[in-house]
């Protein structure tokens, strides 16, 4: 018998017919032999519809109220999946974030969990119940509602696997698993039955948005064995797990893309310490997350910083960055591009292979695709190019690395 | 300065317009130099929505489900009362059942409080917070989340005066206050300053259905003041309080009505002992809510036993009494009566005043309503009457003891 986390999203969960069918399919699961903890969000909309309510009667709710508003959606949805359970039979029992001793900090509705205390998960499951289990939330150290913001529930399905020392999370979603590439741009992309969990982190963080990157963070720092799997049907999905060593035959496990990136470029800086805090500092201050960061000294000598963003933030930070200029330097200037998208080929063989980067921009410079700036991790190769040939730039390099064939042996 | 604990029921916050008028509410009794702790229900129409939602799942949702459920109702409705009072710039705070350490007992959802641990609220007023508890809600011994079942919310509000040791609870509802009788049914029926807990009691199970019994005997037993007004102006209500030696000059306080009451009597019940007993088991195993006892010898040697009940209980007490009647005896039979209401005249000046009972029967008479059964306590007398001549019967009991004018001094 194995224990088995289930995480439902907020459309797996949308509508009283969808929780019926989500019932079916973890009694399927007990029938099988296993024991399931379902963790579940709010029903798809409610929240949306809890924030407009707040919003009605005030541009700026306080943070601890909006959570313990907002904690209720999950709470309702725990209910019910119960209450149906139930009904076919499965002796099933809600969870409160409180009740699952889930532990957070940080401040209101940007919950960090810090630790979970799972005996009375533990003794419901030792008496052999389904727990069902609220996403999304958790208690502070005072004892106040806390909730855990965006794919917040994916992470509370991680920490209770770690915490119930579950076998194996499985999150149940609206994607079959992580493919080679979206199947939507490269039309033979392939499905990988495994994954580890720095590549999966490297696909996170370059658009592949199956899962927000804290989530895989925590799986992999409690070693959680998770699958990405369809809520639609029972087809295999994607284990992510830690690498092992037949892994590394896969040169590059993966393409991912990103579109609507800009580029601010900051020229004309002296070449001296502390200019590029200054800039980043000024960019952190305005809530701008900064993606690809490249920097070097043009042949004036000034140095020049360059960095991508979602294109929605350039307006903000052209506006953070202006009041510096003149206190880096008479010459500093901006300059911003928007349009343009990043490609990053990811792979943990990249370690040990060489003439990735060299296949990967011939691929590109066959197809005539001109590339922006370049950026590289251990295991993650990646370029900016005009958002116009982002599909084609995509196809290139799947093709180039021949990802739609299964690795061999 | 005064503790005030006002509670507002569903309808009072049952739109976002509604909530702001609330907050308008508490934010001027604030500035009155009060500090104000609100007990709130639900938004009218959520409970009923969330027990539609489980309807479809299931016919038979489990209890501790439902709790879980409906108390996201009342948890919603705090937090959306606190940020419209911090958008009026009042520092105020949502607490749930069980940080406001309301500890219960009893089967879920109909849940009885057994004590209040207010230390969470009462260092939040010493620090000035205008605190917004969720009414109807509170925590089992292990833990779980419990309602309180139907009034639960003014439940909650007299409880928490108790605990915090407020000055006076307020409750806020859509009457006025409590009348000498039902002003739709007696023009002049006046509106009362004040009442004594026993009376309300009385009147409570007689039919004025401001408040549940099961609150007023909490105000009772734990010595809370507590005022019903309105929530839609400001016009002072009725104070409920212990009795004190100028209110017996008074000696009818109100006369209330009950409609749609049915009658059962058993005859033909040999006089031996055991036999009351265990026809009233049987009713109460079929749950159903015997009203008035009455019971005699007939002329022919045997007891009759009479009841009065709601008519809609009727079919299933004929049905719970119809196997009784072999093991009671061969001449036993179930006489049926629907159609018919009951008037009591209820005042604590009863006790020391003589010929009240030849006052009300001689109205009645007067009137030309016949008396069916009749049933006293040491502060209440009430009879049932033929439903169609209810109104008249109030009308003639309220005339009779004047009670349209202010009693003297």
């Amino acid at each position: 018998m194995a224990l088995i986390v289930q995480k439902y999203g907020g459309s797996s969960v949308g509508t009283i017919d969808r929780i019926r069918n989500v019932a079916q399919r973890i009694k399927r699961t007990c029938d099988d032999g296993n024991q399931v903890v379902a963790v579940v969000s709010a029903m798809g909309g409610v929240t949306d519809k809890l924030i407009g309510m707040a919003g009605e009667l005030t541009a700026n709710p306080p943070e601890r109220e909006l959570d313990v508003l907002l904690s209720t959606g999950e709470q309702q949805s725990i209910a019910l999946l119960s209450m149906a359970l139930n009904e076919l039979g499965v002796e099933a029992m809600s969870v409160t974030g409180r009740q699952a001793g889930i532990r957070t900090t940080g401040s209101h509705t940007r919950g960090r969990i810090e630790d979970i205390q799972p005996d009375f998960m533990c003794s419901q499951l030792e008496q052999g119940k389904c727990l069902v289990v609220a996403g999304f939330q958790g208690i502070t150290p005072d004892g106040m509602i806390h909730t855990l913001g965006r794919g917040g529930s994916d992470l509370t399905a991680i920490a209770v696997a770690a915490a119930v020392k579950a076998d194996v999370c499985q999150i149940l979603t609206d994607v079959d698993g992580v493919y080679t590439c979206d199947p939507r741009v490269v039309k033979n992309a392939r499905k990988l039955p495994e994954i580890s969990y720095d590549e999966m982190l490297e696909m996170a963080s370059s658009g592949s948005k199956v899962m927000q990157s804290r989530s895989v963070e925590f799986a992999k720092k409690y070693g959680v064995l998770f699958e990405v799997r369809s809520s639609l049907n029972d087809n295999p999905g994607t284990i992510v797990l830690e690498e092992h060593p037949t892994m590394e035959n896969v040169v590059i496990r993966g393409v991912s893309i990103e579109r609507s990136q800009a580029r601010v470029t900051i020229t004309g800086i002296p070449d001296e310490p502390g200019m590029s805090a200054k800039i980043l500092c000024a960019l952190g201050d305005a809530e701008i997350n900064i993606d690809m960061i490249v920097s070097n000294i043009a042949s004036d000598g000034f140095a020049r910083h360059s960095f991508t963003m979602h294109s929605n933030d350039l307006g903000r930070a052209q506006a953070a960055l202006k009041p510096l200029l003149a206190s880096i330097g008479p010459d500093a200037k901006v300059e911003t591009e928007a349009g343009i998208a990043k490609l990053s080929s990811v792979g943990i063989g990249m370690r040990s292979h060489s003439g990735v980067a060299a296949t990967m921009f011939r691929a590109l410079g066959e197809a005539g695709i001109n590339i922006g700036m370049i950026s590289t991790s251990e295991i993650k190769i990646a370029v900016t190019v005009d958002e116009t040939r982002i599909e084609d730039a995509a196809r290139a390099v799947h093709d180039a690395f021949q990802l739609d064939k299964p690795p061999v042996a």
